[in-house]
This record gives structure tokens, sequence and C-alpha cells, in this order.
């Protein structure tokens, strides 16, 4: 039977992984490195779908857990799917939930996050996270067992279960393109023995997710379903972690939980030669301008991170200098775009002093504007490491916008 | 010389005083009757100024009281005026921040507002005033002297000082296209002597306003200059203000304060027969679709409301039949969009499930996209209008939109 994704490389580099590849979906092609943009409750907060397009979005990411929790799985299945619903008629994927079931959680008493509070004061280098400010606004039950994760609702308490099947059914309603295993995320401090026993879990709910969608003819037609590699910050747990899962038939990979950017580029270069180079890779939560360079790299294909939309809404807004933070009193009488380098319609419209006003008298439309901004940045971003890897001036591309670009 | 502001009747009714026109400016010309977009701070609400002319809007008005407090009027003079700054290059107006100087204060020791609280509590058919939330939010200082206004601030109770002359110098420095004489406005349960001393006095501001404008050679041939009626709920009053402002050499004229339903339209009517038939008149504050079809046959050219936009943010939504609130649960599966006989981007694209959802999740978007919605609907209902007036069709098209719409 034919799958309904393939994926297909174009050109690779010979001095690392990097590659440059489309990823055919039942909705559209994603040419790759590519930026998917999230959008967890189906909105990618404050933007409409049509603007997505215009910024050069290709993909967007949902969440299983917050959709089925709000409006409910069967009512995006009733509007047709996440894409229909949403009004994106481009390739969507949905994340499994696992992560946002732990981490609005506490796992075996372990507050999870894809960073622990500590290193994150400890190390200004570390990865951001996305769910760090959900985990402290919530500190309620998560409770892992081999079949499955028993969670409270972040919104009102009430008691609910996940189990890979669970996950994967929901995930056969929202209709995404793309779907992910139900994995379980463990917080990075844990230690060696508790990331192996979560590790193993992972792995059987890898297999059970799996069959879970193949035994489902329809859906299996219609959607493809990647694995998810983890193993917390232990090298040879990742590596293990791959093996088993490139011995699974998944359409592709994503890489969950994170590290420190120290051990980033080590770690994903050789988590990706031991997944099927044929397959798509794709690293979750991770997106920052920096992070794309390392990761594509590593044979990254694609990213997803919160941060365009989050930092956007915190008036902390990407340039080709670096992050600027356009409530700082510079700006004020400041004519010039936020970045003069830039093409996106914020940019050719705009003033750094207009924008600078609507954050200061604290008026949406300056959030709108910024996150607008940073998601055309890192796509288009994304956009330009593909062609100078088809081009094959990646390291010249990286090295010059990394001289300027101050992190 | 040559006035900045023109006015053409292109067609007026013989059974009521509605018109269609064309008010020149210097940055292109408004077709009435028209909706003009409440921008107080430079920006309606979430929209940008590109999607307030894709949804039909001619121009915006902002206010000179809050731009003078954020950002200052200079840093807008210094980005080429209000047009310029918020990147609308189409006709713009300013209040003078009278209603906003007493409204946010309290004037001799009365709150003031266009209606007072205890008649929203006592009437419905009320009708609804843009400051009152902020009238209730703030109870601070406001005196009034026969040479101006000192008041708090609303941001941090800093004191500030406000004059006829103060006010049309801010407007200088916005550069707006039309602006407003500075008046005083009072709380419509004053009594008949305090809005008679009240009204004096307005007159008196309104020459100092126009004589401050008159003198300032550049900006009085860059600018048109509005006068404002007022005379609160009395009928004598508002009659004596109509008569003593259409003497005054003003280029148009704005109807200040507010009315319950009940009254508006025989006072409308009767300001109007004063006023000088040759110039643009606008009905500040006021533009909910019942109101739109009354300020036209009397003789209204321009309208300007907060409402859709506040309204949108609120889940309240303006519909060929009526308003609805978007977060019934009705509206929970609901494949159709708000409003299928409407036009808009928003009805075009999105269902009512997928809007119930947004706002059931605090989903900005949600705001943004009824927001858009309301500002079309009103645009495009007075656009409507307009033709009905030039055809000649004004009732009947009355009659049949107001069979539909539920109030």
């Amino acid at each position: 039977m034919k799958r309904p994704l393939s994926f297909a490389i174009e050109h690779e580099l010979s001095d690392s992984l990097a590659r440059a590849g489309k990823i055919a979906t039942p909705h559209g092609t994603i040419k790759t490195p590519a930026f998917i943009a999230v959008a967890t409750k189906a909105t990618a907060k404050g933007l409409q779908s049509t603007q997505l397009k215009d910024l050069g979005v290709q993909s967007v990411i949902g969440n299983a857990y917050h959709l089925y929790l709000t409006p409910g799985e069967k009512v995006v299945e009733a509007a047709g799917g996440i894409g229909k619903f949403m009004a994106w008629d481009a390739p969507t994927m949905t994340d499994s939930g696992g992560f946002q079931v732990f981490s609005l959680g506490e796992g075996l008493g372990k507050k999870v996050s894809k960073i622990s509070p500590e290193e994150i004061q400890h190390d200004e280098e570390v990865v951001m996270i996305y769910s760090e400010e959900v985990a402290t606004e919530h500190g309620k039950l998560a409770i892992v067992d081999d079949e499955g994760v028993t969670f409270t609702s972040h919104h009102d308490g009430s008691l609910h279960r996940f189990t890979p099947e669970r996950s994967i059914e929901i995930q056969h309603a929202l209709g995404a393109d793309i779907i992910f295993a139900f994995d379980e995320c463990t917080s990075p401090s844990a230690d060696h023995a508790y990331q192996k026993e979560a590790m193993d879990r992972t792995h059987r709910w890898a297999k059970r997710s799996l069959a879970a969608h193949r035994n489902n003819i329809e859906k299996n037609a219609a959607q493809g379903i990647y694995g998810i590699v983890q193993g917390g910050r232990y090298e040879d747990l990742r590596i293990e972690s791959s093996r088993t899962l490139a011995n699974m038939d998944f359409d592709g990979y994503g890489i969950g939980g994170s590290f420190s950017k120290r051990d980033i580029l080590g770690v994903l270069d050789k988590i990706n030669r031991e997944l099927p180079k044929e397959k798509p890779r794709h690293l979750l939560g991770i997106g920052e301008p920096e992070d794309i360079f390392v990761g594509v790299e590593a044979g990254i294909d694609t990213f997803d991170c919160v941060l365009p939309t989050r930092n956007g809404r915190n008036g902390t807004i990407y340039t080709a200098r670096g992050k600027m933070s356009i409530e700082r009193a510079e700006y004020i009488r400041d004519p010039l775009p936020i970045d003069t380098e830039c093409g996106c319609m914020v940019c050719k419209t705009h003033s750094c002093s207009y924008i600078h006003h609507l954050f200061r008298s604290k008026e949406m439309l300056g959030l709108v504007l910024a996150s607008m901004h940073n998601m055309y940045f890192l796509a288009n971003l994304t956009e330009r490491i593909r062609l100078s890897v088809i081009g094959g001036s990646f390291q010249t591309f990286k090295e010059s916008f990394l001289a300027t670009y101050r992190r």
C-alpha cells in the first residue's frame, strides 16, 4: 500500500549531515529544512492562517492534549480535521500530547520540563523551553504506569487518562498529515536509571502507537506517523533509543526532550546517524536561529518552536543583529523598521517608533506585529538555509549569519 | 485661501435630511455617509491599517488626550503625523480630548459620561457609550475653569492642563486632516442650569479653538477644524448651541455627548436643520447599526464608535439578524460562517465553530477576527446606506434591514 507521506532528499552535504528535501503529504509538500509554526490550539497565537502563508510558513503543528481538552477532538473531526478547522489548506502535524501530559503535571513527584529550572538559573546558554511557564503555573498530578498516564486537566483539575492507543485515536480524529507516537517525557535532571526506565517504556509505547496507527486502514492511508527519540541527556540512551526506533516502521522521527546547547550538536548528530537516512527528522520544540543552524548541520529536516510568537508577545524581536527588546526607550522615535534587512510586511510597513508605542500602550496590535515579524524571520531564515544547502554554501551562510547575529 | 477640506453633496433626499456626499481632504476623499474607525491611540484595537482598508474603512479617528499622554504628540509629529505614524495613507481625524479629559476624571464632583450609569440601569435602549468603562475605572480629578481644565492622567495620576489653545496645538502636532474644537463634556444627568453654563463655556472655547487654528497659517492650510455642538439632553440648548456654532467659520461640525435613543432622532434632526447644510456633520461616539439609520436620516454624514472592536473583543458580533454572542454553546460545532450574508474575509474563511473555540480558549485571534468582522459590518452597512441614498431607496433599505435586525 502506498504510504501517505514520502520524503525525497534533493541535496545533501558531504561535510555534515545537512540535507535539503521535500516531504510530500496529502495536503501539500514541505520543502526542508523547514520551520513549522506552532498552533497548539489550532491557532498560531494572534496570526491568521492566511497571514502564516504570506509569512512563508509551510506547515503548522497542533497539540493532541490541548485539542482533546478544548474543543475536543470530535469537534475538530466534525469540521474536517485540524487543517479545515483552522482554515489552513497546507500540511499539518499534531504532537501526541505526551510532553504536555507530563509537563503540566508532576510525574512521580518530579516536576517535568524540558530543562530543569535550576539549570536555567545556572546556564544562560540553555535552550529555552516551551512548556516552562505552564509547568510552573500548574503543579498537578500525572501518574505514569506501564499502560499509560493518568493526569489532571490544567483547566479544571478533572481527571483524564492517555494511553498510546488513546493518543493515536485522538490524533486520528484531529486528522493531521503527520502524527506522533505517544512518549513519556522526563525531567532533564532525572538520573540515568529513571531515564532508562522511561525510555524503555517510551519504546513499548512507540510500538503500541505504531500498531494502533497501522491497524487503522483508513487513517493509515491518510496520515503518517513519527516515532519520538527519548533518553534525556544521556548519550548512550539517546543512541539506544534511536537504534530501537529506527527498527520500527515509522514514517519519520521526532527528537523529543531537549538539552543544553552545549550538548545539542554532539547528541543530535549521533542520533541522526542511527536513524534511517531516507526518513524525515523533526526536532521537537527547538528552533531559535542559532539552533536551526546546529540542527540542520546535524541532519534535522523540520523544527517547531513557540518562541517566535511567545517572544513577539513579550516584545522580543529577532533581527539580523540578534534579539532586541522593542519596549526599550531608545526606540520611541526610531523611524526605521525593526530590521532594515527584513522583507516582511511588518518591516515594509511599520516603524520601531510605532511598534514601541503599541507595546508601551499595551495595544494588542503590537503583539500581533511582533509575532508576525518573528514568524517570518524564522521561516525566511530556514528557507535561506535550505537554499544554501542546495547551493552548497551552507557553511558560508552560517558563518556570515552568526557573525552579525548577537545571541 | 483655499481650505484643505471641501464637502460636495452628491445626492439628498426630499423626505428626510439624508444625503450622500464626498469630503475631500489632503489625504483622500471620504464618501459619505461613512463609518470612521476609532483608533484612539493610533490603532484600531488589533487591526492593521492594511486590514482596515480591506474591510472598507475610509478614515480613522485618533484622540488628542490619549496621544498626548502616550507616546506624546511630538513623537507622532516627528513620524510625520498620525497617518504616517500608523501607516494609514488615507484621511484621518483627531478628537480634541475634551470628552476624555472630563470622562476620565470627575468634573466638579460629578462623574462625567455620555450616559449616566443610573440611566443605563433603567433603560436598556440607551446608547452605550465609549468611555463608560474608563469612567468607572478611574475616579480622578478634572477641575474646569473658564480658561481650561486641570486633570490627572489616568496612567499615573500626574497633573496636566488642557486649554482650547493647547488642544489645538496638540492636534496640530498630530496632523490629522480633520481636528475638533476643545469642548466641555457634561454628565447627561446635569441640570439645565449647569448644562447652559457648560455650553456657554464650550462656545467660548470653540471660538478660541477656531482662532488658534486659523491663526496658524501653515496648519490652517493643511487641516480642517470642526466645532462641537453641546447642550446635553436639553433641546433648547442643543438648538442654541447649533445656531451659535453655525455662525462660526468651522469646516464642519461634530455633535457631542449623547442621548437615549428615544431622544436622538428629534434632537439630531433639529440640530442639523440649524447647522449649515453645505458643511459635513459628524456624530461623535455613536454608530451601532440602528443608530446609523437614524443619524443618516437626520442628516449626519460621518459616525465613529468603538463598539465594533469593543464588542468584537467581548465576542459580540453583528449579523444581519442582530447581535450574537459567539461564546454560546450552540456554536461549538456550527460549520457556517458568523453571518452567511456577509462578504468579509472572516466570513469567507472561518466557521462559527472555530471562532467559538478561539473565544473559549481565550486565544487572541478570536478577538481579532470578531473585530474584523464587526468593522466590516459597519463600514459595509454604511456604504450600502450611502448607495441607497444615491439610488433613492433609503427607506426601503432601512425597512428591510431593520425588519430582520434584532436589536
